[in-house]
């Protein structure tokens, strides 16, 4: 039996309440963003998709108020990204403690004026309201025209996986913010959506997601879906950015859980049919960037670091499981390293 | 100088530091939702607006979580109602207390499942947060597919003001519900989004704005973009609803309150020239429905009531600025009620 995510069974719950369009291509957690035909349109489609941003706040993460800004745009640029959407725009509703000051409030407006900027997207409205909780919700709105959205699917063993970067940098903000360490605030923590990387992989991948909940959720949510497993065919070390790296080094965190952990960043993870390869790299090459290949598709579920044992899917399950979200929240990330630690020992060192 | 309204003075603090799209078609404020051109398709428009329910929960006045549901939908296909758009379907992002019951949370989703049925559109999509608060933020996206977007511009002096349906329900609940009435729970607020009546006026009326602030902080809205006043040619009885003016009754609130309050319902506000009377009569009988004429566009700001004296725009920024959703919430509405009695007495009975 497939081990319960929590999170897909409440949406499941909620979803299977609620009525659904026919318009719609892709089913449940199919992809990124939810994607729409227009009547009357053959390759006109709709990308949309709407992000929260509450846990991150109530947890000390996005203390930063630019931060939140930048995220509320990029998370959603981002599931645009995921599924080769042009941006048309943001709309970005702030909920703001009564007393905020004139320059959080400005900050936040900073960071999502910086992050619109940057990806050349602009907020096309929102909504303000007033609560003792700061909470945002943004919404991306999107277009595909021509009519071939990326999703989670399909991916088949024997496939080539890929990502658009090197990863770690969510979790390693993630320590260093929740661990209380001095250096959190100098820390080059500004994700941005992959929205060019994506467009370029409409033609040659087959599945794509964003790493928004870390590598490795991602590739056990890709592998649930498409009832495979995945071969991490690098050591974790040759997939984690320098300054994540740096992060593990100086907090003793193995580098292995800055992929395990569930804060990502706004990398795009593929699968390529091994005869597209070609393809892959000069789509890759005229849109300026170099995918980084990190492992293999495989019929075995669970997710196998090479020469270093796998994870199976009851495993990945606890992972994603784990309550970062308590009662008391700063405990949830340093419980998590530790029992996962405590629990399959550190892969990497095997 | 015109009177500031600290809602609007706030939104456009930050949307002036925020990048605005070169294929929006409205300004800031000008409609309902937000309007967009489609790159390379001349007639085809989308409208996207987002609207969170956060002072509706934290004041009490949402209280039921059906009608939380309800509302989070309505509130949206509202604002594509007042554009005169075609539902393309909603995303809805939840942010549910840590232990909320399986009873309340099934009762959102059939509160969002109805207002979706009886509206005939969808869920696309959404998000999940867990905090210690309850909030919903619904976005609606829709379609206009001849280009022809219904706005809050323009409207002329003379020109006639007309409603799709008698008003008040929306301030007699939360009079109701605010002052502990027990007629609270069964008193029937359900109020329905106008879209077969927005549709039905992209033909003939000039401006279009949905109630849902209540009557006259609508027509103020008007007047302040359009610089033009309203007359009001009826008395407040006749543009109230029967259960509506009930509550009134039972409550000693003043019929001319339930316009003026800030909670309002579903109903749309529009302008008609009088030489396109017959095209509005045509198209309303055509979609089943029957305007009522509330009153005349004025080249004189403010709000006059026919032989009973005028609210000015200072008068109407006062009630527009004031503070319901204050640190003692549920002073709120009663403050305002006696506070508006006794600065302007009650225009009804002078």
């Amino acid at each position: 039996m497939m081990q319960h995510i929590e999170e897909n069974a409440l949406i499941a719950r909620i979803a299977t309440m609620l009525p659904r369009s026919l318009s719609q291509v892709n089913t449940l957690q199919e992809s990124d963003a939810e994607i729409l035909r227009l009547p009357g349109l053959d390759n006109l489609m709709l990308a949309v998709t709407t992000d929260a941003i509450v846990e991150e706040i109530e947890s000390g993460l996005y203390a930063n108020p630019y931060l939140l800004g930048w995220m509320t745009v990029m998370a959603n640029l981002s599931d645009l990204a995921a599924v080769g959407a042009e941006p048309l725009g943001l709309l970005i509703a702030q909920t703001l403690p009564h007393g905020i000051s004139g320059a959080d409030l400005a900050s936040i407006q900073t960071g999502i004026r910086d992050a619109c900027l940057q990806a050349g997207t602009c907020v096309l409205g929102g909504d303000t309201n007033f609560s003792d909780r700061l909470h945002t919700t943004g919404t991306g709105i999107g277009i595909l025209s021509d009519g071939r959205p990326l999703m989670r699917t399909p991916c088949e063993p024997d496939q080539l996986v890929f990502c658009t970067g090197l990863l770690g940098m969510g979790n390693a903000f993630a320590a260093l913010r929740i661990l209380g360490h001095n250096a959190c605030e100098s820390f080059p923590y500004r994700p941005s959506a992959r929205l060019r990387e994506g467009r370029s992989l409409r033609s040659c991948a087959t599945a794509c997601m964003d790493t928004s909940d870390g590598l490795i959720p991602t590739l056990d949510q890709l592998g649930r879906l498409n009832r495979c497993g995945f071969l991490l065919t690098k050591p974790p070390e040759e997939l984690i950015a320098p300054a994540a790296l740096q992060v593990a080094h100086a907090t003793g965190i193995t580098p292995w859980m800055l992929l395990a952990a569930p804060h990502g960043e706004f990398e795009l993870v593929f699968t390529v049919h091994r005869n597209r390869l070609t393809d892959l790299q000069y789509s890759a090459q005229q849109a300026g960037w170099t995918p980084l290949q990190i492992g293999i598709v495989t019929r075995e579920k669970g997710i196998t670091l090479q020469n270093r044992g796998t994870l199976s899917e009851a495993d990945l399950a606890s992972i994603r499981n784990y309550p970062l979200n308590t009662a008391d929240e700063r405990l949830g990330f340093p419980r998590f390293l530790a029992g996962f630690e405590a629990r399959w020992g550190n892969p990497t060192k095997q």
